[in-house]
């Protein structure tokens, strides 16, 4: 990466031998899950750490490729879990890029210096703008239906059609042509938004990057420290984040701790705190607890959501977030916490909160509520009440991957209950909650206990793959966007295709890439 | 099915012994895919034959069972393919009542004098209205999830949030409820529009159904006779439409011809003719075809769609169609095409249209070509011109299941094309067709069959697997409905599970169902 004022230029240079795993080598800027999560850092990096960059080139240091995609071996030696994993991984990265440039406006312009093959171009796709190098050699393609039997895995059919809006027709075409398409015809059909010759192409790059960026104000950025946590056998315990492991009942309690004493109040403040202010600390740990979860912890079923601590202190964060939301840190926090939550949205555990006196599902923490698949509130105890709250932050600061916030989605079938929920009352008791018909069940003292227990049996008793399909089906209601179509609709397609014999069978495509051998298929169409 | 004025009762009294194939018993009204195939015709002919019902109510002759859903043997002993095959076709049967309820006014009345589970309650669900018996013992319920590791495959998830916009909560409970709910909880949670008392029912359901019905004006229906056509091992010929199979290369030729002589240009004369009405006749032939092609030839993976007649006499039977579209018998007729042209958007084979001089891409039959994944044109033929024409009908009458025309799907990027190509010119050749961007490619006479040759080569030759996804993927752009949810995301969904050893191997869920051994899962999470 580097930084020249507005303009910051990632170049990938991926190197061959530095895998995540043994049995392949990185060749040609192929990737593997250890540079989409660089990737996934650089991105996050330039919005907190260098605010003042307007316009970020994409580009290689290769030549004559700019990037191969995920790489083949990789993927072929890759279990069905790890390959869906990764996927889904990728695809949030790519999603990240078009966050940053939707909300906070950065320009990404891919600057394609050689071919982008696969999820080479997918990346491409994913920024603003597509330059292509016109060297009578360098192409786009989507090799992955023509070569491997398998589909675009990173959102690239979707995108096409539905953010590049290619003619389908074309789309076909492009997308079963090994060997892709140069710069004229690429621009025609839409693939790209235009191509220069070679000695020409830095300059062309520049000059278009020159119109974009306008001269920002300069502005600080913070920096982002490695997270810290201790981890035992069966926890991972970050400062606010806590992870316990029931091993042997496969779930997992994640408990996210609100922060004591006082809190900042002015953008100035938050800055000079940076990494530590609890909303962007807690929620990083939150994100790295998930993904943890998601790669490390298969057998893992289901979470516990719960929380501990002052709801007013939540409280009063969520008032300062958004009293500041156009301060550019806190725009980026509050982005950074909403695509948390989405992460969790995603993510194929199944979600039950817990809710019991001295939690503080209140604000942004009660989307972790809202996001759960069900919530347990416990009623009439001794220890006190428990009670949920909504803040400002609820209204609209953390879209699902569908466009609604969680709580329109809640309520799609009521949302005049949108007007009571957002009144004036903004703590609800328990049985205010359940009046309200934000959480499924009350148990009281004498039942709470076995009530749980037994919920968590009987969830993780059910077939892991019936309750990710459930779960993607019943998470999403109401509108579709791009990322729902990708998340739902295309990964369920890959991931279904990523189990056929076709494609990881003996004779498979994919098994079979690049050696002597050649795939042999089963012709019959399902 | 029982019809008395403009209420039908459409009752399910399914015969244990009469199944499509051997190794199951139809008990409790559970389905097959003959089953089905009679509810699919059962539909069809209240449209066509029965105009004044205004009212259906589907019921169960059964005691204290209305619908157990798919048969769980059958499926159980079911290929794979089969599988995916028989719930598109039931989702398309509960997709036509809809379209039954939302274009003709039909309101369609689940009266649940028994138990309805799984594809039971989906059957419900797919109704306008759901009422279930009081009797202490009748439920709705989606037990799929919890006895059988697989989805609800009929829509049921989807319909849950997105028609009935039951709380996501609430929709995760009952979809892992074996037991399901009854009355009054299920009222309470919007799963169904009411309960009554066993005694009580029956005349509830009268009084329900004389509220919805007013007194339609008599209108005398038509006969949709038993489709003719005559087989070779390598065709299958229809009065308008052949079929040549071409098995050495799984690819199939699907000719539709245009009628000859004079056409009728009244209500009145299309009425008498009925059935034997072209767009009738061809497209109930048609729907037959795709059928048969995706049930009994999986092997075929390509079909070239052709057609052969006189364009302006295609033309004239729209004129006559639009003229006449607030006529009962037209507006059916055209929901009918409607719904056969979707039906090819959602077979998973590719198309290619071929457009040859003497075809005639016009108007409806446009919608073949427009509905391909890709079309050839032949350009500068000694032959004569071939040409294509639009009219009025490809313009809303036969929308997708995402709800845009298809020249507006085709046209996302450039909306205003559209004004361009339903200006004033309604007729073009292969150079115009080209470049209003209507057709793929316009090889000519030198290059015309080895293009076409290499084409259906090249794509015959690509995993079948990774083109199914792929075509589901490019061929639905811009926004979604609750159809292409269901098409899209829970039948990829569902696909993707009915493959996992959890659900199929040999300690599958849904292997193991109802035998004396037991399920066991790998509780490894994707």
């Amino acid at each position: 990466m580097e930084f020249a004022g507005p303009v910051a230029t990632l170049s990938m240079d991926v190197q061959e031998d530095e895998t995540l795993a043994d049995g392949y080598k990185l060749k040609l800027n192929s990737y593997d899950l250890g540079v989409d999560i660089e990737l996934a850092d650089a991105v996050q990096r330039i919005r907190f750490e260098h605010p003042e960059v307007r316009a970020v080139v994409v580009t290689s240091l290769k030549p004559r490729i700019f990037c191969a995609g995920a790489n083949i071996y990789m993927l072929g030696s890759s279990s069905h879990a790890f390959k869906v994993n990764f996927c889904k991984f990728t695809n949030e990265t790519r999603c990240a890029i078009e966050d940053d440039s939707s909300h906070s406006g950065r320009r990404y312009i891919a600057a394609l210096n050689g071919t982008a093959s696969g999820g080479g171009y997918e990346l491409a796709i994913a920024c603003d703008e597509i330059y292509l190098v016109d060297d009578g050699n360098s192409a786009v393609s989507l090799p992955e239906v023509p070569l491997l039997g398998v589909l675009p895995g990173t959102g690239g059919l979707t995108r096409l059609v539905d953010k590049r809006k290619v003619r389908r027709d074309r789309a076909d075409v492009f997308s079963t042509l090994a060997e892709g398409l140069k710069g004229k015809r690429a621009k025609e059909w839409g693939l790209i938004d235009g191509y220069f010759p070679t000695s020409k192409f830095q300059d062309s790059i520049d000059a278009r990057v020159k119109q974009l960026v306008n001269a920002a104000p300069p502005a600080e950025g913070i920096k982002l420290p490695p997270l810290e946590f201790e981890t035992t056998d069966d926890s991972r315990n970050y400062k606010y984040v806590k992870l316990k492991l029931n091993r042997d009942q496969r779930y997992a309690d994640l408990t996210v701790h609100a922060p004591e004493g006082p809190q900042p109040t002015t953008a100035e403040q938050i800055h000079e705190l940076g990494a530590a202010y609890w909303p962007l600390q807690a929620y990083r740990e939150l994100d790295n607890a998930l993904l943890h979860l998601r790669v490390n912890e298969p057998l893992i079923g289901l979470v516990c959501l719960r929380t501990e601590g002052d709801a007013e202190t939540v409280l009063s964060i969520d008032q300062t977030l958004a009293a500041n939301h156009d301060h550019w840190l806190v725009r980026e926090i509050i982005l950074h916490m909403a695509r948390v939550l989405r992460r969790l949205d995603l993510t194929a555990k199944s979600f039950f909160a817990i809710v019991e006196p001295g939690s503080c599902f209140a604000g942004n923490l009660l989307e972790l509520l809202l996001a759960s698949d069900r919530s347990y509130m416990l009623k009439d105890s001794e220890e006190g009440d428990a009670s949920l709250a909504v803040s400002e932050l609820n209204q609209g600061a953390f879209p699902m991957s569908n466009g609604l916030t969680r709580m329109q989605s809640r309520f799609l079938a009521e949302p005049e209950k949108l007007d009571e929920v957002f009144g004036d009352k903004k703590t609800f008791d328990t049985e205010e909650a359940e009046e309200f018909g934000l959480i499924t069940f009350a148990p009281d003292d004498l039942d709470w206990e076995d009530e749980i227990r037994v919920a968590i049996e009987e969830r993780t008793s059910l077939s892991p793959d019936a309750l990710t399909g459930m779960e993607a089906s019943l998470r999403f209601a109401g509108p579709e966007t791009m990322d729902t179509k990708i998340y739902g609709r295309l990964t369920a397609w890959q991931n279904w295709i990523f189990q056929r014999p076709n494609a990881v069978g003996p004779e498979g495509a994919l098994t079979n890439y690049g050696k002597p051998t050649q795939a042999h298929f089963d012709y019959k169409r399902t």
